[in-house]
C-alpha cells in the first residue's frame, strides 16, 4: 500500500525545528523594559484597577545573566480552534524547561471548563512532541465557556491555587481576552502569585490593535486554505465556462478573510460587510451590485464567475438586521421553547402575524432555506441564530431572480468554507508566530507581569526584524453595549474603509469584475522556496 | 504589499522540468511492438471493423535511429476538467517539436465543439509555456458535446482535413473515449491519414482497465485536495468535540474518490455506493448504518465525527432509484416544459398524484431540499437531475431524525467538495503521468496507429519502472443499455467488493468508526521530500 500522507506530514512537520526570535533565544538574559503608558477608559480604571496602570513592555537582551527558577504554568484554549494553537503550548513548554527542567506546563482540558472544574494535567515531553507544528486544539480541546459570575472567578482562583501556578496562558479571541483581563485583575487583587497572559487567537482576523498587535494567529492559515479552494474554482471558471459560484467564507462579523482571499484570488465580486453597513445599502442594492457584474460579463460572452460572501453579511444589511430583531422579539413573545416544537409552517405563520408590513414583505421575498434559518429558534444567548442563515443561498437565489427578470439565466453553485480552515497544519508564519508567543509568555510569567497580551511586532517584515512585546490588556478595552448593558470589552477590529487594504481592494475590484484576473495560490507549501513558505498576509502587510 | 502566492506558484511550477520516461527520451529510437491481441465483442467487431483488430502496443528503445517527419496534431479537452490536462498538451508539443521544429499542435476550442466548428488555433511556445504544470483546461476550454450523428462525424472529418492533421488527441473520460473509438474508425474507413488517440481523463477514477490502464489522470489530485479538507475537519473533530460533519464528495456514480479519501483520512463512516447496491440496502438500512455508529460514539462520550458520502449515492439505493424512475415518468406525463413553469408546491401535488402509494410514502419522508431537487425538472437528456439532489442533506436529515427518535440530539454541518478539486495544480504524479501520456501519444501519431488509448503502466511503482503502452480502444468496449438501446461503450470501472482496496477498507472501517484514527494529509506538497511529493493513490496501489 502507498504511504499515508497524513502520517508522513505529521512526522516531517513534527520534526521541523521552529525559528526562535533572536531576543528570545537566551532566556536568562532577557530584560523587560516599560514603554508607553496606555490610556485606559474610565470603566477599565474602575473595574480593573490592579492592571489598569500597565505600560507597554518590550523584550531585549542584556549582557547579564540572571538565575531562572522553575515555573508552573497553566494553559488553555478558548473558543473555535485556529492553526498554531499547539505551538503556543510547545513554545511555552520548551521555554520553561530551558529555564529549569523542574518546570511544569499544566494543560486544562476542554477550554475554560477545565479551569472551572480543575481538570488539568501535567504535559509530558511526549504530549508536546506529538503536537509540534500540528493543527487543531486536540491536545486539550476547547469550549466557549465564559467566566461571568463572581463564583466562576472564585473557582478559577481555587484551581490556580490547587495547581500552585505561577501563571496561566489563555489562548483565545476578543471575548476570551476580555475574560483574561478580568481574571488577571481578580487574581492580583486576591494576592495570587499567578499572572494571566492573553494570547491573540482567531481565524476571523478581528483581533488586532495597531500598531502593537498586527494580527491574531490562525487567520493566515485559514485564509490561505480558503484561498486554495477559491483559487482552484477560479481555474475552473475559464476551463468549464458555464457556472457562477457563490462562496461563503467564515469570519463571523468581520470581512477580513474575504478581503485576504480576494487579494489572493482576484474574484469577480467580493462583498465586504463593513462597506455595506457604512454605505447603508439595502438588500436590493447589494443584489443589484452583484447582478450588474454578472450582466456585464454575460454581455461580454462570459457566463461564468465567482462571488465571495462573508459569513456575517446579513448582519451588515440594515433592513435584514432590523428584520432579524423583529423576528427575535416575535419569538420571545411566542416563547422559544414552545416555538421550536412547532412545525416549520406554523412557526412561519405565527411569526408573520407579529411582523410589521415592511418586514413581512421582506421576509416573504427571502428564499425558503433562509426563511427556515431565521425560524430555527433562539440560541442559548436568546438571539436568532444568524449562523443558521445560508447567506450564500440568500444572495444566490435573489441574484438569480433579479437576473431572471432581466432575461438572463444562470447556472449556479454554492460553497461554504469555514470548519475546513481552522485546523490545518499552520503555515510557517502561524507556526513561527505562535511558537514565539509561547516563549515570550514564559518571560512574562517569570517576571510576574499580570494583565498583558503577548504579541510579536513587525511581523510583516523579515523574520530578523520581528519584535516580542506585551500590551496592557486594560488599555485595549472600551465600553460597548452588549445585550442592553454597558460592558468593558476588547473591541472587534473590523474592516475600515479608510484602511490601506480596503483602498487597494477598491482600486482593483472593477478590473477584477470584468477581466479574468484570477489567481490560484494552490496548496500551502512547507518545504519549498522561502518566498512561498515564509509568505505573509497581504491585508496585514498593507495595513501595517 | 506581500507577494501574491498565485503568481509565485504559477512561475515556480511553470519552470519546473517534468520527468521524462527513459523510453520516451529519444523519440527517434522508439519502436512500437505488438503484443496481446484483445478479444473484441461482436458489436465492436461489427461497428468498428477498422480498429477491432488492434493489438496491445508496447514502447521500447532500439539501437537504430529513424528519421522523424514534422507532424500536425490536433488536441481537445472533453468533459469536466481534471488536473494534468494541460501537461498532455505540453508533452505532445515538446515531443513533436523535438521530432521536427516545423511540427504544429492545433488546439481545438471548447472541447468537441471546436472540432465540429473548425475552431482551432496553432499553439505557440508562449501558449505552451503559460500552462506547464498548471491546473485546469483554460488554455482551450472544454464541453460535453458528443459526436452522435453521422453528420457530426463528417464535420469532424472536414475539420481534420482542413487542418491537414496527422492525428488528434481526445482528452476525456469513458464517454469521450467511446467517441474517440468511433471517430478513429470513421476516419480510417474514410482513408484519412489522421489517427485518433484517446487520453484517459477523469477525476472520478471510473476509467480504468486493469492491468493495462491503472488510473485516469486528475483522480489523485482531486482526491488529495478533498482529503486535505476532510483531514482538516478530522483535526477539528477532537478539538471542538461537538459537531457531526456530513461531507459529500464528487465522483458521480463511482465511489473511488470517497474510498481514496477514506484511506487518507480514516473517517468514522464512508458510504460506498457500490456496496449499498450490491447488498440491495434500503434507504432505512443505510440510515441505520450511519445512526448506529453515531449512537455508539455518543455512548462512549464522543459527540463528534465525520461521514463521507459519494455524490452518486442516491442512484445506488434501489428504492430511491425506483422512486426517481417513477418521478421521471410522472414528469414526462405532465410534460416537462409545463412542469418547470409551475410553482414548487403545485409540482409536488401533481407528481404525488401520479406515484404509487409506496413511492408517495417514501417521497413524503424525504427532506424538503431533496424533494425540491427531485422536482427540479428533467435534464436535456430527459432524466431527473440526480446531481440536484443534495445527498449530504438527505443522509444528514434522515440520520438526525432517526437519532432524535432514539433520544440523541446532534449538531451537524454539511460540506460538498467537487468543483474545488478539478483544477488545482496537478500533483507530481498527475503532472508526470500526463506529460508522458502526451509524449507517448506523439509516437502513435508518428507511426499512424489509429484507435488506441495511450497509457503508462506500473505507475504504482517507482518512476524508473513506469512503462508506456497503448491499448486498443475497441478491446475496452462492451455492449450496455443506454436509454433503452444497446450501445457499444467503454464500461465504467466501479468499486468491486472483491477488490483489494475495498477489502482493506472493510477490514479497517469498524476501528475507524469508534476510535479516533483520523489522519490529516494536509496540502499537496510540490517541493518537499520525495515520499510526500512523489506519492501515489492508495486505492490504485492496492488494486494494482
Amino acid at each position: 500500500m502507498a504511504a499515508k500522507i497524513g502520517q508522513l506530514m505529521d512526522e516531517k512537520l513534527g520534526k521541523q525545528k521552529n525559528d526562535v526570535l533572536p531576543v528570545l533565544k537566551d532566556l536568562s538574559k532577557i530584560i523587560l523594559t516599560e514603554g508607553k503608558k496606555f490610556n485606559v477608559c474610565e470603566k477599565a480604571a474602575k473595574d480593573l484597577p490592579e492592571i489598569a496602570g500597565n505600560a507597554l513592555l518590550s523584550f531585549s537582551s542584556s549582557g547579564n545573566t540572571s538565575k531562572l527558577r522553575p515555573l508552573k504554568v497553566g494553559v488553555l484554549f478558548s473558543g473555535g480552534p485556529a492553526s498554531g494553537g499547539h505551538n503556543v503550548v510547545v513554545g511555552l513548554y520548551d521555554a520553561v524547561k530551558e529555564m529549569d527542567p523542574k518546570s511544569e506546563v499544566i494543560g486544562f482540558m476542554n477550554g475554560p471548563d477545565g479551569l472551572l472544574k480543575a481538570d488539568g494535567k501535567i504535559l509530558s515531553k511526549e504530549d508536546i512532541d506529538s503536537v509540534r507544528n500540528q493543527g487543531g486544539f486536540y491536545l486539550l480541546g476547547t469550549s466557549r465557556t465564559k467566566f461571568e459570575k463572581e463564583s466562576d472567578m472564585a473557582k478559577c482562583s481555587e484551581t490556580i491555587k490547587k495547581f500552585d501556578l505561577d501563571g496561566l496562558l489563555i489562548i483565545g479571541g476578543d471575548d476570551s481576552n476580555t475574560n483574561a483581563a478580568h481574571l488577571a485583575n481578580h487574581l492580583k487583587k486576591d494576592g495570587s502569585k499567578a499572572v494571566v497572559v492573553g494570547i491573540p487567537k482567531t481565524i476571523d482576523g478581528d483581533l488586532a490593535y495597531l500598531p502593537y498587535l498586527q494580527t491574531s494567529f490562525g487567520f493566515y492559515t485559514a485564509a490561505m486554505t480558503y484561498s486554495e479552494m477559491v483559487g482552484n474554482i477560479c481555474r475552473d471558471l475559464p476551463s468549464s465556462r458555464k457556472i457562477w459560484h457563490f462562496v461563503k467564507l467564515m469570519g463571523r462579523s468581520a470581512s477580513w478573510i474575504t478581503l485576504e482571499t480576494a487579494f489572493q484570488t482576484q474574484p469577480n465580486v467580493a462583498l465586504i460587510g463593513e462597506e455595506i453597513k457604512e454605505k447603508k445599502m439595502t438588500l436590493s442594492q447589494v443584489i443589484d451590485m452583484v447582478a450588474d457584474v454578472i450582466e456585464k460579463r454575460y454581455k461580454a460572452g462570459k457566463k461564468y464567475g465567482i462571488v465571495l460572501i462573508p459569513e456575517g453579511i446579513v448582519e451588515f444589511i440594515p433592513e435584514i438586521k432590523s428584520l432579524i430583531s423583529s423576528i427575535n422579539k416575535a419569538i420571545v413573545n411566542i416563547g422559544n421553547d414552545h416555538f421550536i416544537k412547532m412545525h416549520i409552517n406554523d412557526r412561519k405563520e405565527k411569526v408573520l402575524v407579529e411582523l410589521i408590513q415592511e418586514h413581512e414583505r421582506l421576509f416573504i421575498e427571502l428564499p425558503h432555506t433562509v426563511q427556515n434559518g431565521l425560524l430555527s429558534g433562539l440560541d442559548p444567548h436568546g438571539n436568532v441564530q444568524v449562523s443558521q442563515i445560508a447567506s450564500d443561498v440568500l444572495i444566490m437565489d435573489l441574484v438569480w431572480d433579479r437576473l431572471s427578470q432581466r432575461g438572463i439565466k444562470l447556472t449556479t453553485q454554492t460553497h461554504f468554507y469555514g470548519y475546513d480552515g481552522r485546523c490545518g497544519y499552520p503555515t510557517w508564519f502561524d507556526a513561527t508566530y505562535t511558537y514565539n508567543l509561547g516563549r515570550a509568555a514564559s518571560i512574562l510569567v517569570a517576571n510576574s507581569k499580570a494583565g498583558y497580551m503577548v504579541t510579536v511586532n513587525n511581523i510583516n517584515g523579515s523574520f530578523d526584524k520581528w519584535q516580542a512585546q506585551a500590551i496592557p490588556l486594560a488599555g485595549m478595552m472600551a465600553v460597548e453595549e452588549r445585550k442592553g448593558k454597558d460592558c468593558l470589552v476588547i473591541s472587534k477590529y473590523l474592516v475600515n474603509l479608510n484602511s490601506k487594504a480596503f483602498k487597494e481592494f477598491e482600486k482593483n475590484r472593477d478590473k477584477w469584475a470584468i477581466e479574468d484576473s484570477y489567481l490560484c495560490p494552490g496548496p500551502v507549501q512547507f518545504f519549498g522556496p522561502d518566498e512561498l513558505v515564509k509568505s505573509r498576509s497581504i491585508t496585514m502587510t498593507l495595513n501595517a
